[in-house]
């Protein structure tokens, strides 16, 4: 594997910095770069190439991982893997000629919950079973069918993998190699953006019509419930008060209780109320207390509100939490640009949630062009088993993934499920990280249906379970030539850095990662594998760590594939315009340029779950090529030098790793 | 002076912190507290009391220079000067009785340029005469006229009143006396915080309806040619090129230029204009260059652009200008509860320019409820001088004062200017501080028909004539019964510090005062004498100090009067709502509680030039009381045991200074 390094922006490199080298030098010189460093950072050292060697093996269980689930992974470092490599220089981007210069939309459809599509048949209903806690597809014979059961995964065989990651994430020397690593991306940003910042200055301002502002921006990681600021949800629950005094909104032991009722037995008129009534809002007091702020998504501290307003499945079947969702949509929508990805919650302890689910968003039609719903599944296993919603962890499993086979299965046996899985477009798995984790996951933790103990078991255990379920649900969606489901959780916030280790198996992309600065190794293999990171600044500054301290700036520098995401405008946000707020305050404290701040929008596009054809319209016709050849600076408004530089950067680190692959 | 303190709020006292003490143990007590300080930081200190002494004589020299101009002294400062300070029990709050709970917003005007009321007819003219660049009134036979003339400031006055601030500033015991004070006020707050947040948050809840988005809030320093921001300029500049191009906008060496050709000239199109090629954003190339910062009002650098669309003088009469002013006076009485201080330039090269500012404002009816204009003057006489605009520094001051005298004296001279003035809150001195001062002022300097140098005369020059010239005007103007100006300048950004001297003798308030951090003794004068401070912590971050090292959240400890402001949304803010924007950041970033920010929204509708009658709606009935009494929580959001932590920290503070006057 060798290549010609043609940059197009301008930077000193060592040797020779302004001559171009010859590819032999060049790998001469890459060889002597990495054995320098691995010979100052890895004295403990087996051999000689120890440190590449635990990369490999981690990128290359990433890789098998993201292969079993069909998620993401980056085109580059999937090509070094197959040995294929071929490096596309970056200066012909003047050239481009296969651009489509469209700016045409994908013609948006009239009938987006397809109902009058018929529901596909299939000529195979296969035989579903549940072994240990994993969905096993079976032929009419009661045999294993072969083309699935290769995505299967063994506990043992994670188990296995988790232990290995362990011990490549905290090997000294190698952390010492990877911290040393880390540093040149950072510095040699440092370097690139001194010699080029005008550059791009002026790259951008060549481009016609395009600027920040006209650029899509999704918010990567929003809750739904918590999608609107407090001001908004103010202003429809006094709506509602005034319009709605009558209608019943609860039963209670058999006595229906209307809106008037409610608020009567509170002692609140609708004038009276206002935002520090409401107190939804995280001030300082929230600070390092998750749980305190979890009770924040109870209006006037009353869950019973949150129960009318802001829920799915309650008296008036979720019709106010539709309401005001649409009127989110709708501004986004106004705003034409911005995009969310709002969470919805399935819970585990009743079978019928999908069900419900499903007929609340498609009898609402909660839907919008700029807006694509995942599901999050609170790990809450402890308060089910406690309120005896279910007797052990297999049931959890149970209620959320057989619906979602079944409906694979035969989609006429929920026909609204159906056609609302077609929508969805990932799964998140959320809950306060930092709480104490009491049952580690070994080979001696229970299986899930002798799985009773009143503790929750651990992140790990929730992320085999849910991740092993999920990429056999998305092979036999494939098979059914279905939509898939990337999974997407919640990792790194607070708690033990090390579910950031799960997470790195079996997640698509993550949100927060703030934990990544304490494992160096980790950092630089979610670099290596360009690994979604949303970040929320503004929330972490109310909860755990302070706003110019937050990693991000940090990870931005390195190349770290990082969004901005708002997490709950509700709870963090003052203005109308939740998402620009986040990157107002991150321009300004950081002291961010218009070239980062786009670069951030990009990514945040990349990383969403919106539909190729989508984004072929909002990126660009070689939206998939991941150097400056796939960026249409027309639409991105991000220049090609940056694009090139990243790309470069990146082919140079897995060069230094892979020149011992398949030695 | 001896009073009882009843604590409405909650702290612990050093001794006996939860007994209420007797006023003579008390007074006993607080002796102890100022001697311990003075002999620990004041051994150079020539007699006992030399520290009271020396903020005395501040005090009095400030409250002094306040009744010259009739600007705004605190009336319990005043209080305590005049010797009749009588202590109000913060505690009968409960039991306000005399409080209008009226919500009537005063009856808006039709007529807001009073265009159908007849002007003004006076018996008298007077004579006017200009000594030494500062304005006389003389009566008919050519004699001062006495009451008049007592507000007439010398310039060895002056020099020997700021000569004795300087010493002051400078003395060593002071300072450490005076940092100690302000570590005291800032602990105590503290200490105060964390024993009554609770009961903040609780008394912020008690109160119906009212919560920091309905609250009036002020931004009390905005330039007006700044004051969209850039994704509305570029709208509208969009719009204008599109529907305006045969228009002719400029006119050069006798040609007329439409709008089309501009464009045509700077080869751009409509649809190519993005905020990249605006380029009026200040990014991190801004920082410490108040030079270049000056540029990014030029549209596309181009300082034809700025002559066509934010001026009011220009081939179209300012059309363009009023036409985006007045969109966001629409926005903002929208919003209803945001209102602005717009800045309108004057700049005294020319003697027409107020004749036509007014008449544009008029012509074009740019007034808004939300909205109260201030003339700002930059100080850029070196400039008109290479220019040969003026020949000497009289001309500037003949330029910008004799306008305004005459238009007083005879209101028929101008009827335009006479009904603008009224809607004129006050004057502002605006440019770059760090421009170094080659002209010192002192006996010496030349007066100013004699001030023919190339380079500019100092800051304290500009200051003396502007405030002379404006405590002269305001008299006039209270003898012919009609509104005065206040003077707040543009003070302590960046430059010599000793700037501050200045504004602490001559401005009502000041905008930034960044450099108060440097000046304890100054410090701490402006908060005994409660000086308003407009501060902008954005702007601050993109030009001169981190975010997060902004003193503002010290001083709002401190309980000095800071306010938040803009300064440019053009150049600094992204969404639609600079101003929540500006509040945003300060909430997350200096996690600011819900008491907090309804404190700055307070303070800034106190320093701001909207009517009395405004602010009796706004604030309450008895606004004008300066401790808890004169709060309405149901208005001002703010709790009673705040302001009476403020006011009762104030009076302790000055009593301990005022124990020694008239000893």
């Amino acid at each position: 594997m060798s290549f010609t390094l043609e940059k197009s922006y301008d930077i000193f490199m060592i040797p020779n910095s302004n001559e171009r080298d010859t590819s032999s030098d060049r790998n001469k010189r890459i060889s002597n770069i990495v054995i320098e460093s691995f010979s100052n950072g890895g004295n403990q050292m087996n051999n000689e190439y120890g440190a590449e060697k635990q990369l490999l093996e981690a990128i290359l269980l990433r890789y098998e991982y993201m292969e079993r689930s069909g998620n993401f992974f980056p085109q580059t470092t999937e090509a070094f893997i197959k040995n294929n490599f071929v490096f596309e220089s970056q200066k012909c981007y003047k050239s481009k000629v296969d651009m489509d210069t469209s700016y045409n939309p994908p013609e948006p459809s009239q009938d987006h919950w397809m109902l009058n599509t018929p529901l596909p048949k299939y000529d195979k209903i296969f035989v579903l079973t549940r072994e240990e806690g994993v969905f096993r597809i079976l032929n009419e014979s009661g045999k294993y069918i072969k083309e699935l059961d290769t995505y299967f995964l063994s506990k043992a065989k994670y188990l296995k993998d988790y232990e290995k990651m362990v011990g490549i994430v905290s090997d000294g020397p190698l952390k010492s190699l990877c911290y040393r690593r880390l540093s040149y991306l950072q510095n040699k940003f440092q370097l690139y953006l001194l010699r080029n910042e005008q550059r791009e200055l002026h790259e951008q301002k060549s481009i016609r019509h395009r600027d920040f502002y006209n650029i899509r921006k999704v918010d990567t990681h929003i809750h739904a419930a918590s999608s609107m600021n407090q001001k908004h949800l103010l202003r429809f629950i006094k709506r509602k008060m005034k319009t709605e005094n009558d209608t019943v909104v609860l039963e209670k032991d058999g006595k229906k209780i209307t809106m008037g009722e409610t608020f009567k037995s509170l002692n609140i008129e609708p004038y009276d109320l206002n935002v520090d009534i409401l107190d939804v809002h995280a001030y300082k007091n929230a600070f390092h207390r998750l749980d305190k702020f979890n009770h924040k998504y109870n209006p006037i501290g009353q869950s019973t509100l949150r129960q009318i307003f802001i829920n799915t499945d309650n008296y008036v079947e979720g019709k106010y939490f539709a309401e005001i969702l649409k009127e989110v949509f709708k501004e986004l929508e106004e705003s034409k640009y911005q995009h969310i990805e709002p969470r919805l919650s399935i819970y585990g302890h009743k079978k019928n949630e999908w069900s419900k689910l499903a007929k609340w968003a498609i009898k609402h039609d909660v839907w919008s062009t700029n807006s694509k719903f995942l599901i999050q599944i609170p790990r809450l296993y402890d308060i089910y088993k406690e309120k005896k919603y279910i007797s052990n962890f297999d049931q959890l499993l149970d209620n959320i993934f057989t619906p979602l086979f079944e409906v694979t299965n035969n989609p006429s046996s929920d026909p609204d499920l159906f056609r609302f899985l077609l929508q969805i477009t990932g799964i998140d798995s959320v809950d306060d990280e930092s709480k104490h984790e009491y049952i580690q996951f070994d080979k001696f933790t229970p299986s899930p249906k002798d799985y009773t103990d009143a503790e929750n078991p651990s992140y790990t255990y929730y992320m085999y379970y849910l991740y092993s379920n999920i990429a056999m649900l998305n092979a036999f969606r494939r098979l059914r030539n279905l939509n898939t489901l990337s999974f997407r959780l919640h990792s790194g916030e607070t708690g033990h850095p090390h579910h950031l280790i799960d997470s790195f198996l079996t997640a698509e992309s993550i949100c927060h990662g703030l934990l990544l600065r304490k494992l160096p190794v980790l950092q630089y293999l979610f670099y290596l594998t360009k690994i979604g990171i949303s970040m929320s600044p503004l929330a972490n500054n109310s909860l755990l760590i302070p706003y110019h301290r937050n990693p991000l700036p940090e990870f931005l520098m390195k190349g770290l594939n990082v969004s901005l995401s708002t997490d709950d405008p509700l709870q963090f946000h003052l203005t109308k315009e939740a998402l620009m707020e986040e990157y107002s305050i991150a321009v300004q404290v950081w002291k961010l340029s218009p070239t980062d701040m786009c670069e951030l929008a990009l990514n945040s596009v990349r990383q969403s779950g919106f539909e190729d054809k989508i984004k072929y319209y909002w990126l660009g016709s070689n939206f998939k090529n991941e150097g400056a050849l796939g960026n249409d600076i027309s639409r991105t408004n991000v220049p090609d030098i940056r694009i090139a530089f990243r790309y470069e950067t990146l082919v140079d680190e897995l060069s230094h790793i892979f020149k011992i692959y398949k030695k």
